[in-house]
């Protein structure tokens, strides 16, 4: 028998890729990246990822195509519900779409979800059976997989750890205080990097340096750095993150009792110094009997891929 | 066919319950409760239950058995791990004991996950998918049920909902600040209440009218009832616990995308303002996307019986 062709296709908000991969395979046959230097909305987003697919099939028509989406998508009908950066995907049968013009099976999920699916069939998550992967770039972003399966929730919204509230009495976000979002996110390391750079002209040495003394040039993975190097000030802005991240993951595992919390993105790519607060604060904080492991992400940009290739594998196998 | 018969069995820390019901039917053939007023131990646990399964059988075996354990199991085994209040639990073969003695099939499991399957099927988690049972009475506890299943986690040990942190300034308890179970349990309620009735001369009459000035003599329910008569102490020792569940219960939405939460417990039946402030803070505090419905528990005490009544049904069942 024949194997069977699978095309993955990841809708990024800044950049566009898509594989394709025999079934059982480990590799990418063809594997295309772009970045979106301009993008009109909606249409256009699915128009260059078409250009993208049709170049790699290169003719062939594939047995399934898995899609990772940014932004939330009814995973019942693979419509999406809308894009986190363009307008015009407003309730758009995108699974109904591409199964028309490739006669295909399709599977769609959101990229959150689907990275936490990738992580756990191809990536750090191998070995356990229950795992929440979480995202620390310019936001904080998380998906869960319990017993082998993305676990969506009632409304598809599940794994929004970045929402969790762990301080009353922290920093205000959109009517809430204290949310991990608002305490953990690059976005937000920086901001209260340069907010102490300037508050502190005697401390944060090697950070003013790295931002050739221009605050405003901070970005989260220059404080992860600095803070490798000794910065106190940096390694500081950096923690305050940290241990509110620390605090979600034993929030989490208590809860849930998850065998295996991955976690990936730019900050923790960053610097090592980051990882092992959120590692002591995590196992500090969890009650005594609770037990889990925190691991690395390994397939950093591509883990949504390797997700809508499980997704699509999992669609010809469903009896 | 003969419709089959289900023996369930309630282990709790200060009484046993134990009753026989057919397949199918909604009411219990036989229900019997006894408050054990002594007990030495878990040989004499077990043989008080056995004597009272024996006395409701009156001589029948029954098809299958379903157990609720007031301590950890071991869900695959039928094992318990050990019991919350008597020694010589500690790895006993509870399952295998029982299916010899009555050679019936049977299922055991803690009683928290227990009591939320009971609402589950046959309580006020009737029409959902996925909910999170909570009781509020000495602690505080939890149970999971997703897709119809009760969710265990990795070692058994999921919807240790007390011991989520919801504030790092909060009150000290076993190593960690601010744990739903140091905020919000019953006993933590009267605690509070007892120290504020102390060092307010001039605030808490109805409470302190209703403990006979005797403030070792408030509990939780008492403070629940004062506050619905409009003790403004009262309130505020109620609404401190009332908000850390809201939180608690908005950050497991956010996480989990739960459909439904039931809660239940002693100090939920003794008030209406603990309830109303609960709902208005878990409302205030979720992310505004997500969706949830609370509910009180319709099945008290008889939760786990339930519970166990259709895990033995499951079992009996299982292809």
């Amino acid at each position: 028998m024949e194997k069977k062709l699978i095309l993955a296709l990841d809708f990024g908000n800044t950049k566009l890729a898509a594989s394709t991969i025999f079934e059982g395979d480990k590799q990418w046959e063809k594997y295309e990246r772009v970045e979106m230097d301009s993008c009109t909305g909606g249409e256009d987003h699915l128009n260059q990822m078409l250009k993208l697919a049709d170049r790699i099939l290169d003719g062939r028509l594939p047995d399934a195509i898995g899609v990772s989406f940014g932004g939330p998508v009814d995973f019942k009908t693979g419509k999406t519900l809308l894009s986190h950066t363009y307008k015009g995907w407003e309730d758009f049968p995108l699974k109904e779409f591409l199964e028309k013009k490739y006669g295909s099976k399709v599977a769609v999920e959101n990229d959150a979800n689907i990275a936490a699916l990738g992580e756990y069939a191809f990536g750090a998550g191998r070995e356990s059976s229950s795992m929440m992967f979480i995202t620390v770039s310019t936001g904080v972003g998380g998906g869960l997989v319990l017993n082998g399966e993305v676990w969506q929730g009632f409304q598809g919204l599940a794994g929004e750890i970045g929402h969790m509230m762990i301080d009353p009495h922290g920093p205000r976000w959109w009517g809430r205080r204290g949310c991990i979002y608002r305490l953990s996110s690059g976005t937000f390391i920086a901001r209260r990097a340069r907010r102490w750079v300037q508050d502190e002209p005697l401390q944060g040495g090697v950070l003013k340096e790295m931002c050739d003394n221009d605050p405003y040039k901070i970005t989260s993975k220059m404080v992860a750095e600095a803070a490798d190097h000794g910065d106190k000030l940096a390694k500081e802005a950096l923690d305050v993150s940290a241990r509110a991240l620390g605090l979600g993951i034993a929030n989490t595992a208590n809860i849930l009792n998850l065998e295996l919390f991955v976690i990936g993105g730019s900050v923790i790519k960053a610097g090592s110094r980051f990882w092992s607060e959120i590692v002591r604060v995590a196992n500090e904080s969890k009650m005594p009997e609770i037990e889990f492991k925190m691991k690395r992400a390994e397939l950093g940009d591509e883990a949504p891929l390797w997700g809508a290739m499980e997704l699509a594998v999992r669609e010809i196998n469903k009896p």
